[in-house]
């Protein structure tokens, strides 16, 4: 009905009746919930390359974004970069604080929890001992990423911490960094 | 010497000696190799918001990119986005392709390997049953990544697979995906 259509729930931004909807059509379908994701990257030159996404699957069907949407990495002068783009290291942490952000405010909607403002300021730390093969004992990634979140809601201050729970209980990039993810690498000459 | 330097190496864009002189520099003060990188991240509205990668700290100092990047996050329209820009587990895939990328194309270069070309797909699966909380057996994240590279190298077949095998074996966020990191929230009110 156009009127009750007008009147369809929106909280944070998220039209609640829809992520509802979504839930019912998964538990009457399961294979809606399989979804692959897809990058394609290009080298260009040093530490420049860049990935397109453009193309996913999910809900059973091949789907596209509206246009592929490039990212751009490259490093610092002090790492032998031009520094043209942000660098891998700091795109994972994109990738977490924008996860924890959004499965936040998801979580929060479905719950009839309004949020009014989230900020996160996230922070890793990298010894290059490990890339740079001087000290085995020195692993190659992050010792540990630091996150803090800055939260306005009409909450009381222990609803504020559940909230941000909310985040890092369900979002997929905090699960694949903290538990792992198995990846398998295959080799082709160009 | 003037001389000297107009004839420093470069391969595959990346200058060896300047590599070679991190390497010399951290064996000499190894405090150089302590990294911290650092975004902000500033949610919109629903699915929407945005991470700036600005400053971060290494070599002794605090250091900043030569402007302000920022990274955009979205989901597409059957996640409940407005599929302005990719989504948080697109950006990690990135992370996880250029970081491959360019550990590959250093190491090959400390090494004396010429690189022409380098591409690569990558594809995760996520089943929505975990973000969904409709099966508790389902994770959260990622169920497995798979990358291809295709390689243009003068070198034979053998040696391609560890060309690419440079890459995984020193990759911060490739490390940081497989073996996880621990990630700590604190929670302020705003």
């Amino acid at each position: 009905m156009a009127t009750a259509k007008q009147f369809s729930t929106v909280i944070n931004g998220v039209m609640v009746d829809d992520l509802f909807g979504t839930i019912d059509a998964v538990k009457a379908t399961p294979a809606i919930a399989k979804f692959n994701f897809r990058i394609r990257n290009q080298w260009g030159t040093g530490s420049q390359n860049k990935s397109t996404a453009d193309k996913f699957y999910g809900a059973t069907q091949d789907l596209s974004h509206p246009k592929a949407f490039v990212l751009e990495a490259d490093e610092p002068t002090i790492l032998l970069g031009k520094d043209t783009a942000a660098n891998p290291v700091e795109h994972l942490l994109h990738a977490l604080a924008s996860c924890l952000t959004t499965s936040m405010v998801y979580h929060a909607a479905a719950r009839g929890i309004h949020i009014q403002e989230v900020e996160s300021t996230l922070e890793g730390d990298i010894d290059l001992h490990g890339f740079l093969e001087l000290d085995k004992r020195v692993r190659n990634g992050y010792q540990g990423i630091r996150v803090n979140f800055k939260v306005k809601a009409d909450v009381p201050d222990e609803q504020l911490e559940q909230i941000v729970k909310l985040g890092s209980s369900h979002s997929p990039v905090f699960d694949s960094l903290t538990n792992g993810v198995p990846i398998t690498i295959t080799t082709q000459r160009k």
